[in-house]
This record gives structure tokens, C-alpha cells and sequence, in this order.
């Protein structure tokens, strides 16, 4: 049984998805961002860096969705999840999830967590007013050299769906015109489609 | 026959040591940052987000550090440099690379890139202060929660150390106190006696 520590509308849906398309055994565990758990004694002891997402798994605490999504992946090969047969292509999922993780998401966190990286207020405004051009950047460079279609990497669905989808829920809060970006709205929409997706965000918000 | 894209004293160092540990044949192309070559039509048809690094391989090009790193390890399995039998030990792998990567990495970008995710010069000013307190905090949590030593998995050497060794070599230009960080000071040392790692070193400033 693996137990997932969450937290609604943050990045521990992609890997949410990603349990349910590898028919993973788990369950879910709600953090409370508005009691500030994440920063609890009891949290800190599962997840120093306390952030959501954290896997509990029978060999430790696993964080960092990359690292989640492809442990996901490799532990539950019939799903198919990832190329974990050819180093190349694998890779490039990596390397597709590293730079949601690095990049896009990182450009999103300055709308709302300046304090990380400034301390003035004046300063978090400046960040504010500039989300929608780096975060519209990221989104425009998945959408032109990135996107395959009609999933991340063409025909197979892999754990870089769930990923850009997760992050894809922010782009209109972050200021991101969707008629810039139309082929990463369609994969949204795709994705929304399927029932693991639907079900997942339902269980977010009921829990 | 690889091609890694670099230029000194960038994180492309950690995918160059990489190499060399692998036994991997590979060649070094430099791009030259006093002239912009990264944002050359040449080089954005290798790689259009304009950084460095980059890995031409014989199926394409890679980007992304956790990436390329974990492909060098697959390619090359007689190297040993990641647990690719163990989808639990490659996570916790991916997981420490991607902090470094998306965390890490990202607090000290924050003193001379500060244009990414922000346009006054007040902020840049704000940000340059906060990097000693950011970057910090990350050296501190990998000193106490993370590094096992004497290679950041213990006893076993994988590609987690050349990117931690990578990113520590910034830390007194960042502002931390190396002394309070003693473990990662003393990797770092246990880093630089490595040949390849004093040849890699030698290369990038020599090409």
C-alpha cells in the first residue's frame, strides 16, 4: 500500500493520476496548507522539505514528482507509464518532467511564493507582474518544440501527461492567454476526459 | 559518439563527469556565453530553451541535468553509476537529483538571473540578498537529511555526487558559510581528488 500526502490544487495531482493509470494500490492523505501541516513536527518527520507531494512506500518516503511519477512507472510496468527499455527515450520524458518541475513550475511560484527568493513587498509585485511572460514562455515552448499530440509523446501516453496537465490548471490564474497556446488546451481537455482524471480531482476535493 | 554542449563553471560540468565516469565516448563542444552563442539561431536548433547543457546522442538531442545524467547511467550500465535494478533506490536517485535541480539550483539563480522572474533592479538587489538564506537552507537540509556519506547514497558512488559536487562549487560566491555545512564541504573535497573529475575540470577551462 502506498499512501500519497496531498493537497488540493497543487502538483501531488499528477502523481495522483499516475497511481490510479498504473492500478497502484493507495490511499490518500490530506495536508492541511490552511493549518499550515505541512510545516507540522509530524509532517516535518515525513517530509523535511515540508512540501506536498510525499510518497509513503514500504522501503521509505519518496518526494519530488519526477522522481515519484517514474517510480510510479517503473514499480508498475504493465501500465506501460514510461520507456524504461530504452535509455533514450526515457530520457526524454525526464527530461520533459524536469523542466515542467524546474522551469515552468518555478516560473508559476512567483505569483504567489516570492517570499522563497525576495523579501520585499515591492519585489513580490514585480514577480507577480511578470508570471504571465515567464510562465507563458514555458507554455508556448511545450506548445511549439515540446507537445507531440495527441499525449506528450505522440500515441503513448506516458507519466509527462498527468504532469503538464496538473500544471496546465494554473495558466489562466498565471495571467496565460489559452487561445496562445491552443494544442496544450486541447491535451488539457483530452485529459479531462478520462476517468482516472475526473476521479482523481473529485477524491482531492471530497477529502 | 556524444556531444555534450557546455560552458564553464555552468552546471553542464556534472553531465561531463558523468561521461567520464561512464567510460562514455564523448567530445566537448564550448558555447561561448560572452557572445550570446546560446541564443544563436545555430544553437536554438539544438536547443531551443537557450541553456546549456545539452547531450547529442545518435537518436537526438537531451537536455535537463536529472535527464541526461540518468541517461548516461542507463546507456552505460557496467559503470554502475545509478541503481536501475531498484525502482525504489533510482527514485530516491531522481528525487535528490531533482532538488538540486529545482531547488537548489533555482535559489542561486536568483543572484545573477534574476531578470527571469522579475524586471526591477530593486528586486534583483532584494533576491541577490536572499540567496545566502536560500541557498543555505538547501546546503543545510542536504548536510542533515540527505547526505549519507561518503557519497551522497553511502558507500556506493552514483550520479547524485558529480551534480552535488557541481553546484557546491558556487556556495562561497553565494554567500554560505561553508563551515556550516561541513559533510558537504568535505564530499566536495573527496570530489575534487577524483582524476576524472580534476581532468573534466581542466577540459572546460582549457577549451
Amino acid at each position: 500500500m502506498l499512501t500519497l500526502f496531498y493537497a488540493p490544487h497543487t502538483c501531488s495531482l499528477a502523481t495522483h493520476i499516475a497511481l490510479k493509470d498504473a492500478g497502484a494500490d493507495h490511499q490518500l492523505r490530506r495536508i492541511d496548507f490552511g493549518t499550515s501541516e505541512q510545516q507540522s513536527p509530524e509532517y516535518l518527520a515525513i517530509n523535511p522539505k515540508a512540501r506536498v507531494p510525499a510518497l509513503l512506500t514500504d522501503r521509505g518516503v519518496l518526494t519530488e514528482t519526477p522522481a515519484m511519477l517514474a517510480y510510479v512507472a517503473q514499480r508498475y510496468p504493465a501500465a506501460q507509464l514510461a520507456p524504461f527499455d530504452d535509455p533514450f527515450a526515457l530520457a526524454e520524458v525526464q527530461a520533459f518532467n524536469s523542466y515542467l518541475c524546474a522551469t515552468l513550475h518555478v516560473a508559476h511560484s512567483h505569483r504567489m511564493r516570492g517570499y522563497r527568493w525576495a523579501s520585499e513587498p515591492s519585489s513580490f509585485a514585480d514577480m507577480q507582474r511578470k508570471v504571465p511572460e515567464s510562465v507563458g514562455a514555458c507554455f508556448t515552448l511545450i506548445e511549439k518544440s515540446m507537445l507531440k499530440g495527441p499525449w506528450v509523446f505522440g500515441a503513448r501516453y506516458t507519466i509527462a501527461d498527468p504532469y503538464l496537465f496538473t500544471l496546465a490548471q494554473w495558466l489562466e490564474a498565471d495571467g496565460v492567454d489559452p487561445a496562445s497556446i491552443p494544442r496544450v488546451v486541447e491535451h488539457r481537455a483530452r485529459m479531462a476526459e478520462r476517468s482516472n482524471v475526473r476521479e482523481a480531482i473529485a477524491e482531492e476535493l471530497e477529502g
